[in-house]
């Protein structure tokens, strides 16, 4: 039985929002797990939450209930939805905080700067949380993440299937991923699109990216420049770049903050080059 | 039997203090499901902390056992006291941090700028944690949140009547709480009690105290003046009141922050004009 | 059986770092029970760590695994260790985190400057973590707190002895510790070793370096000078000093921040006078 509940959320570690979500849930499974991922992501910031979520689900057992509640648009039409990948289960709104989820399932283009619905890939299964009778009796018009999510959450971790809770939709919405690209000259331009609590910029150039030899790459990235890539922090004094925990080029700074020591940040772009020498 | 507990308190979000806490409660009971509804009440802020516990008790299950620890007087003649109400326990010092839990049982008048004491009201059950053999071996004079309240809350949990803890008390401390109050030309003048992590301003004016046709509505606060209310976020640009996820009337910026736009925060006065028009 | 598992790192409050080790450990023993110690331990921030975990251990029930994950040299030649002692087992990085925890059954003297290896006293057994068999598939060269300390930890908790995943090692790594000294008229110096999120200034003086009567005593700190102790926060106005809930000597300002109006921090020197009046 599916029993572990994920929470990723923007409503920061002050104030009481997560503790009620957290009751809701334990008040209809009194047995339910519930982890927190994040609830740092800023208020609002649909991206940040996708990538949050994405970066963790691969390390949970099958059947963990994925609660994501970044939702500008509570209260208004948008819709709160509940899919079901061969892995997990997730809770949300549909706006966009499951895209890199639903990347792994199919080619996101970018087609549009804007959020844009894609067709729901074979293998997944999405409904459109309509069914009050599985949410708290009394529903707010500006927290759903307590009154529809969390019940919905305890309820599939209980087994309920998620069609019995909604009607079936094949579009959910999705955001336009930042995609790194190759330049004419075989060069690659990506753009970090994270930073973590260290200070390490996080790229949206993947392993996968990388050629077999690192060492004559190089980085460059807010004035900077790093030949070649380590394998782990502590191998070279100052500014390094390497692939780090979630299978994404870093730039980092041993035992500092490259954020801080290069003034980088969400959306700067990176450079690398020497792809085509190999 | 009940195995909630949840812990409140003016620990912050760094230290070990809470961790310290938790050991003791899975020590006594290893079954119990420890929440923490917020750690980041600022220190000794009494009022902060009766107010966020009063905001989640009511979606936890019947007999969830809240431990709230803001205790400027620990180690002095302030007493550690068991509360009992029809629907859950409390274990706190007597400073007032049980206030507004207390308040949906009795009206509480504002006799007094200080805290001051009141009846229990009938249907509760209060005692005086007097009875060491139900705390730590040691305790220490400075962490009664470890030592005293964090083992009275797991054998609470395990079911131990209150009763046996202590001595039964009829009088409870509590704190004037600020109310809103109708002026003679019928406004209501309220405050500014909490600003939560987006910077929603949150008031005393609670959802009974408005009329039905809301439209009509003029709120004036930090300056500027909103006319009606919307029913959630996303209802229209700029600044906006409407019901938060509390049952308050709130003072909100559509992706934004109330609280840095109008540099407003606790305390400050919010006036309520054309309640007499409906 | 063991099932509580307790987490100390520098991984900060933002983040999925610690989702991350939750989501492994609970699914490799999904009744885990995953306590947060401490996650603002500053990055790289060894003797933090080591304080933070010695500051809980005596609170949780015996067979508790403490992973502690500061961890500057991941990836490179240091190894993890399992160190199993008569109430509790730890995982964690062989660099000196683990030091107060050893200083509790052996005398760590000061020989050195950097961190040195100690015996490992008698009635303790440690481990180097060798067995790929007991971590995850893949492990990453940067986040062996996800990859191999979790795993490890989930499975000391479901039973597994210690010397079964790796070699047993006689020697482990400690820092050195700062310890009050007496100087040739009696008086002691200590230091300030830690700072708690009330700003109460937390020293290396022990309970049981003060004598009987501590009303004769002077405490030097920051260019002022407190006369005797007092045995709670509230006894005395302004700055006072008193033995806190770890047993040591703290410097508090009643209902403030002894950091801030001191402006004092880690590393500063504290003079005990009076000692040999007693």
């Amino acid at each position: 039985m599916a029993s572990i509940i994920t929470l990723t959320t923007d409503f920061g570690l002050t104030g009481t929002y997560v503790a009620a979500m957290k009751a809701v849930i334990l008040g209809i499974n009194p047995e339910a797990k519930i982890v927190d991922v994040c609830h740092t992501i800023a208020p609002q910031a649909i991206h940040q939450a996708a990538l949050a979520i994405d970066s963790v689900i691969d390390y949970f057992p099958p059947k963990t209930v994925h609660v994501v509640v970044v939702d500008p648009g509570v209260g208004t039409s948008r819709k709160g939805i509940g899919l079901r990948t061969p892995t997990a289960e997730f809770v949300a709104p549909d706006n966009g905080v499951l895209s890199y989820v639903l990347s792994r399932y199919i080619e996101l283009d970018n087609r549009s700067q804007a959020p844009f619905a894609v067709e729901i890939p074979k293998g997944l299964e999405a409904v459109h949380l309509t069914k009050p009778e599985f949410w708290l009796p009394h529903v707010s018009s500006t927290f759903h993440g307590r009154d529809v999510f969390a019940p919905v959450a305890a309820r599939l971790s209980l087994g309920v299937d998620p069609p019995q809770m909604g009607e079936r939709v094949s579009r959910l919405t999705v955001l336009p991923l930042p995609k790194a690209r190759k330049t004419t000259n075989g060069d690659l331009v990506g753009k970090v699109i994270d930073v973590d609590s260290f200070g390490n910029l996080i790229t949206n150039i993947k392993a996968r990216d990388l050629p077999k030899d690192t060492q004559t790459l190089t980085i460059e990235v807010a004035r900077h420049t790093i030949r070649g890539l380590v394998s782990t922090y502590a191998d070279r004094e100052g500014l390094i770049a390497l692939v780090g925990s979630t299978g994404r080029l870093e730039i980092a700074v041993k035992n500092g903050s490259a954020a801080a020591e290069l003034e980088a940040g969400v959306g700067d772009p990176v450079l690398l080059r020497g792809l085509n020498t190999v």
